[in-house]
């Protein structure tokens, strides 16, 4: 059952959350768990099917636009629907709202990599008969999307209807006053060819501003009676069957796009259909592409199924949204939904990446990729912010320009660009690969601390920050944010180290780096203010935190959160009061930078004032928690991220799954319990027992190793099970590792 | 030629800033100066009829939008149009775009309250005339605009043909990418009645959300051919005349609406329509009406007419514009256009309010009249921006809700409560008027302490406001704003002092203070933090103003003036650059927070780190120096201030005439070169001898008392003018003041 996700809910609020939860996708294409025959019509479902990073611009309006707002958004765009399948039995319309439902179950198999919905159905006028729809999105031919349905009559049917539809004309959807989702601009593809060719149907639709096209050719598998009918740019296919025996069809609909397949989308899909292999040869590589996946990257504890299958269930739908051809990257929600309108945030580099970076470096490499070719967008961004110098990179984007429309918490939180250099040097601390380190790592390090040098200065000795807004968005516009500082120290002084080893390269001349730049990159990663309070003896968020009024959490009540639906910014600035992890998340992620004293008296002040409105806060709790060893906390944390979403935690599930979170559950089981860190040294882990379970273990790539971890019975064993041999640390201890020879460590 | 201003320019960028420096109005109904006879098709005119306080709402776009982002915006409605009267000379259309002008010339009369236009043209074909268009808008029938066209037929005309318009549907004006103006929503008011009876046209129009209507009933004299037209919601008279003599049409447009007359506006309106007067009287009493004005409100100089020009100029469209009726305000461009949509800001308290006072108390209370009548949507806003108690007056507005967009320079800007309780109180000191004090000083005071009390905190023994903005608009959302907590300090002061003297009375008792809830005002008044820089010895902007790095101005250029449209907020913040004076500002107004050695070093600082690109500086500048004896410093920042609309410094003169700067001219002649303070002891005067001029005077209205002050000949002579004894301060020195017995001092 952890292999699995059920649900046979059928009331309106479950179905838009499971419309997320079911959908299937590769990191190209992504489809939400819509129901083939469709919806009673007063029923508002959130249809869509997109394509990652396939978008449009809009124009963004303000009621003041001041200079350096950006003129245009950019979209994820809904893209050609292709879902649809009506069923009629003699002519009685299926509907899971009508009639009698007899059995229903949808079952989302994230070991085989597919979804079936099976339906029971008596209608109105009595006729009966079980249903089946299978979908699959294939992860080996990344542009299919595939649809089996089976309809076995059971009473006495004389004909079975299927009817079929390839829809050019869609919109996205649109919510009024929830700023974490699109409030306009439904309309951002345009039809613009419809055809039924060589037993092909063909669709193809543009964006206007961004001019970018997709196609779909789709084919139908089938034995019934079949008729085409055009309407504009939808085409209706109509199959009968005769009802004695079963009925069955398969659709398997071909996604191309601009971004991916150059020009003649049509005829790069109908190439791609005439080498597809048949539904059941589909499903098969499937499983043997996750097999290989979960090898790898399965988290397995033994002791609590409901746990396990959120676990597995967040990796599932990371491997399902991330992008793997670094044209790409991975949204807020994925390929689940319209939330965050398909913008790439920082949730990449902090809360997802580490993920692939240490299990499937392959695609964590794409990741950055993407990142590496927005730098000339993040040069531009820079100069546009009164930057003499630099990248800044924007706070949410698809392509590389900024696309927040609120800078106090957007274009302000600087710390985006010290964020992804840091995860450049992790992929390098992982993989010590030279050549990205002179092709990508150096670049991205020079241009982020010339971001840096340009924005602080120094000041009585120390270099100063100002005017950014670090993690928390319940505090913006801040003096040195401790979590700004410490990361952009951490930038600084990697550039300086970069720019030392590579300083005669052709790339350090190019981009014109002096010594003297150089030099203060380190003067001013040495000198950088890390906020520190004496009274209590933590890392003060930033100047003027604790000058603050604590927020009155004991007169706010649960229907007011998240703060942020019911308090005006300015209200909730003016309070001590944290949305997530700010100071806390510097103290994982530059952890060097404090004493364990000091971290230990943050983590248990900034705990009382934050109150986790992000899905991107309890994971870092708990990964802190558990370095503290405060086991309980830690445990409690990590419950609040394994099941966010299959639990709807936050609410709103329905506008598509939290990505970051899902990524949280694997750091805070990965970084938090087994207590992993990377650092130039190497691997160093300090597990901790986690009291609720009897087994626990997770593999590591690492090096062109695969290493498992596993904590037992009160110890952790060490498993090479590839690679060369390897030192890794255990408690400041070191542990020689060979294929064949675990090594085991009381806890 | 002080009491004119003339102009002959026909440049389209000219033409545009003429209509704004030409416009007439009388606090209820602006018209801008557009040429009745129409302009080419290609020239861009701001039309514009305005009513004081007549608005739509319209609805605010967000890019992003948070809670408590107001969602509507209040807009200035352009009203029924009036302005047009075609001139034909045999078919011929007169134009100033064509043909030969042989002279033109076009004055505002600002001692006789109307202007005149008068025209020698030679049409194409060589037909020649005098035209002459006389405009006045009613100081005594404020419903009243009329105008009045005389054609002299020069050459062999053989019929002069006049074609007047009354327009039912019109626009607004819109202009994208820049802030301060409108972006959007052209489209505020719709036509709904248009109708020629007894010899009146009436039209009427309503706007749609507000649902307000306005009324327009016109009537024509003259002697000649008539004939009407109906075209929709406009109709069009003709007149012919015969050539021979002189052709004359006067035009009287009586305007009524629903905020002032009720439900039947068009019978209000036939009502005035029968009791006018004839012109030549209206123009009589005009002329009445401003000797009045003139010899309370006049400030004479000798030996500089341009800036005398300048000086009367800015007096005379103050009067033009200030509401006198309390359901209206005086807005940032009065209502000579349509910049910043007609809403009223602190612009009012700060900048504007204190020349009425002194001059025109009746006018004066009548601005706090109208702020009064939003003190319940003042309480609203404080409870939508979180707080438990007080009144959160808003940064922008006309009937009371916040209409601003952008909140770190907009609702951030608490100050403007304490602005509008620091006029109420200056209005109590002025007249001494108890009746004012129970009925409206008091329930402010109050209510404002309260959102001090409720937004600022104790901490160490010390009252600190966090998260607001003061008035510099380059720093915003900043903790402990010298300008906001010294306002508020002196707010919270008197609210506990009325508090005392009050506490038995009913309105006390009715709103609920109690002596806890007075007692903390008083201990938060007198433990308010006013930053203080030890190092520099000035007062700091915000607990971290000084913490920045100075803006480059050397390697700033002209262009980049005014820094708003150049550079992103952010980038500003990040500064010690000042849009306009906020420490000095508070110098001014509550002087005895600070010592004078303080506040010289503090100008001192601050004068070289502000832009002035608000028009709201050069004044408080000029006052400052003036203390300080900064003598040429003082001259050179007023005479930034003179003739700033005139000369069109700020390039946007075409969006409305500048009222706070306006405003500032006196306050920079009165408070500045005279030094008048009013305080509780009475008036007090430091006057300092202005070189560039020979004599200097100017009256003050205060306690029923008229008082004329005149630097002349290196002395100062005070004047009691009319009312009782009196004693004045001079340089601390008490001077008694009797009708016929003028006392001088020499400086």
């Amino acid at each position: 059952m952890t292999w699995q996700l059920s649900n046979t809910a059928l009331d309106e609020q479950q179905l838009l959350v499971n419309e997320s939860l079911m959908f299937l996708g590769n990191g190209y294409l992504g489809v939400r768990g819509n129901f083939e025959e469709g919806y009673r019509d007063d029923f508002k479902s959130i249809h869509g099917t997109y394509i990652n990073a396939f978008h449009e611009e809009t124009e963004i309006q303000y009621g003041e636009k001041l200079f350096g707002f950006p003129d245009f958004q950019q979209k994820l765009a809904n893209v050609i629907d292709t879902q649809e399948i009506e069923v009629y039995l003699d002519g009685e319309r299926f509907s899971l709202f009508e009639g009698e439902i007899i059995n229903f179950d949808r079952t989302l198999h994230m070991d085989q990599g597919y979804s079936v919905r099976e339906v029971h159905w008596r209608s109105p006028k009595s006729q009966e008969a079980k249903l089946t729809f299978t979908r699959v999105v294939s992860f080996v031919t990344k542009e299919l999307f595939a649809i089996k349905v089976d309809v076995e009559p059971i009473s006495n049917v004389r004909e079975v209807k299927l009817i079929s539809k390839v829809k050019g004309d869609v919109t996205n959807y649109v919510e009024k006053d929830d700023p974490r989702l699109a409030s306009n601009h439904a309309k951002l593809l345009y039809a613009n060819e419809a055809k039924s060719e060589a037993g092909l149907t063909q669709v193809k639709a543009r964006t206007e501003r961004t001019d970018l096209e997709v196609a779909c050719v789709m084919r139908h598998e089938h034995d019934g009676q079949h008729s085409i009918e055009h309407n504009g740019y939808e085409i209706i296919e109509t199959f009968t069957f005769d009802g004695a025996s079963n009925a069955s069809l398969i659709k398997y609909n071909v996604y191309t796009d601009t971004l991916r397949h150059g020009d003649d989308l049509l005829e790069k899909g109908i190439q791609i259909q005439s080498k597809l292999v048949e539904f059941e040869t589909i499903l098969k590589e499937q499983k043997a592409y996750l097999d290989e996946f979960w090898r790898v990257s399965d988290i397995a504890i033994a002791g609590d199924d409901s746990l396990q299958q959120g676990i597995r269930f967040n990796l599932y739908h990371l491997l399902q949204s991330v992008g793997k051809d670094s044209v790409s990257n991975i949204s807020a929600k994925g390929l689940s939904g319209e939330g965050y309108e398909g913008h790439y945030f920082w949730d990449t580099e902090i809360y997802i990446f580490p993920v692939f970076l240490m299990t499937n470096p392959e695609i964590a490499k794409g990741l950055l990729l993407h990142r590496y070719s927005t730098l000339d967008a993040a040069r531009l961004r820079a100069k546009e912010m009164g930057h003499k110098k630099g990248a800044l990179f924007p706070w949410r984007t698809i392509t590389g320009p900024e696309s927040s429309a609120f800078f106090p918490a957007g274009t302000a939180q600087y710390h985006i660009s010290a964020d992804i250099a840091y995860s450049f040097i992790q992929y390098y601390l992982v993989t010590k690969d030279e050549q990205f380190k002179q092709e990508y790592l150096a670049e991205v390090l020079i241009e982020t601390a010339r971001l840096w040098a340009d924005t602080g200065f120094m000041k009585n000795g120390q270099f100063l920050i100002n005017n950014v807004t670090g993690p928390d968005e319940y505090t913006c516009i801040v003096n040195n944010n401790y979590y700004t500082n410490a990361m952009a120290k951490y930038n600084m002084e990697w550039a300086y180290k970069i720019y030392q080893d590579m300083r005669e390269s052709e790339l350090v001349q190019q981009l014109g780096v002096t010594e003297d730049e150089a030099l203060f990159w380190n003067e001013a990663a040495e000198k950088m203010l890390l906020p520190f309070d004496d009274e209590l003896g933590i890392n003060e968020q930033d100047d003027t935190f604790l000058n603050k009024q604590v927020w009155d959490f004991e007169n706010t009540s649960d229907e007011e959160y998240p703060l942020l639906l019911n308090y005006h910014p300015l209200t909730l600035y003016r309070y001590q009061v944290c949305k997530q992890a700010d100071t806390v998340l510097a103290h994982f992620l530059v952890e060097d930078l404090a004493d364990d004293e000091t971290i230990r008296k943050s983590y248990d002040y900034y705990e009382h004032v934050t109150t986790h409105d992000s899905s991107l806060s309890y994971c870092v709790f708990s990964i802190m928690a558990s370095k503290l060893g405060y086991d309980e906390k830690a445990y409690h944390y990590f419950n609040e991220t394994a099941r966010l979403d299959i639990d709807n935690l936050h609410k709103n599930t329905k506008d598509g799954l939290h990505m970051a979170n899902m990524g949280g559950t694997w750091l805070a089981m990965v970084y938090g319990f087994a207590g992993l860190r990377v650092k130039e040294e190497g691997l160093s882990f300090r597990p901790r027992q986690v009291k609720a379970w009897d087994d626990f273990s997770f593999s590591l790539r690492f090096r062109d190793r695969l290493i498992n971890i596993q904590l037992v019975d009160g110890q952790v064993v060490y498993t090479l099970v590839e690679g060369d041999d390897l030192d890794v640390s255990h408690f400041n201890e070191q542990v020689q590792l060979s294929v064949g020879s675990p090594v085991s460590k009381v806890l």
